[in-house]
């Protein structure tokens, strides 16, 4: 059982509170938005959005910073997931 | 009796609450909008909808999560039925 | 004495609550948007609105599940209208 | 002294309360917009207005129902008239 | 010294209170927005504004019906003007 | 150390008090926003903005009546500085 | 490990404040936004972003101003950092 996604969206797993330390990532929030760190899971097929072309940047197994303003979370199978859309990453982390 | 969407609109029938615990999925909302798993009982035609084209990319009998935050319910026959925009669906789920 | 609607607006005439209970429908609505069943009694013309061609898909006669988010109710000889946008109707309902 | 309305506007004359009587006529209002009769007595040219074309589709001296939410009111000489773009036209009322 | 609107701005003095007697316009304002009767003191060169093609239909010396809701008010050698977009004004005022 | 504004973006030198009164310029405001005099010290590149041509039609020197509302303010070596995007530039203030 | 900000984001990191003090920068605020002094560590590709071309015009090493209405905060190995969109930046600080 796995989610896949539509259009420009992409499911995220959320880094547990250990990996997070070890990586040395302490992730602060204004009052705006909460940035998070996750791996990607699973990326949605892009194409015409809204009447716009929209191309996916970004692949399975990536960590990325997010902002979770927009996103919805998901339980399946006992684990948790969020989904949001390609627009909603703001950066990738490369080691 | 049946429901025939209009435009990008999608009706679908949410999961009764035994079946979503045979299958592990548990669902939890953000403050944001509130997602949900539910099976697609009819789809519309999509075309030019507010001067874009717009593909239908579901299909009936797809299990998906949506985000309620803009659907509408609906009663039928004694059986309810969500209204939504194929916009509004997160991720097909798949077995 | 008629209403005659501009562009890709539809008069409705909701449908009395004995004919609601006979065909088994009841709404519920959610906090965002109050579904209606309705007959639609005239259809605007179509044509550019906003810029965009509009095209309408619905006929005099139908009876549908809007969105009265947006509506317009309207008395006429005795007898009441609601004046959606061909946008604000949700579903067709076929028997 | 006349108004001439510019670009999409349009400038209507309410009708009397015993004319409204007359024809029949009683508008109720939801709490988002007022929906009002009135009669046409200035057309704008329409054209190019917010970078699309708008082709004006009333005449002076019709009927119509209109939504009140943007219109803006105007005395000259006694008499008052309300000022609104063709879109906020509802619908024509025909004999 | 004199005050030159860019883009589709138009500089506006309003009539004085004894001036707006004598032509019998009294202006009663909705909550939305509050209509004035002003005379056109300076007109913008229009052109691409916004990335849409702006075309100025008014001149100086017009008197006009505008909508004050987005007007920026200004003292220039002691006397008062008004400054509005082209697009809020809603009518030219002919005797 | 000087303020290269990027895009449609303008810095703005506020006019000491001596010399609006000098000018015999004293600026009212509405509720909405607060026009405000200025002198010119620096114009940004304009070019595609937000996917639209923006052409600057200011130039360095010139006193403008500006919108503040969405102006930020900047101290640099001691002096003040607001940096508005053109389109917040109501008119020219010309002798 | 290091930030690499997708489509128009940019990374910022704060000037120390013996830094703003050395350069004689104070920074005051209106209570729409807050500008900031920064230095860009990296800088997102561009592209078709919402259906629109972007093309970035900053550097890596650019001391700059920006609008932190929108920016998210990220601590990374110990160090702050703040993603911003290019149009966020408001003018670069030369020397």
């Amino acid at each position: 059982m796995k989610l896949v996604p539509l259009a420009d969206r992409v499911v995220l797993k959320q880094l547990e509170a250990e990996e997070t330390t070890k990586s040395g990532i302490i992730l602060t929030s204004s009052a705006q938005e909460k940035p998070q760190e996750a791996e990607i899971v699973a990326v949605g097929p892009g194409g015409v959005i809204d009447g716009k072309e929209v191309k996916m940047n970004v692949e399975v197994g990536q960590k990325v910073i997010y902002s979770r303003y927009a996103g919805s979370e998901v339980k399946l199978d006992g684990k948790e997931y969020i989904v949001v859309r390609q627009n909603d990453i703001l950066a990738i982390v490369e080691d």
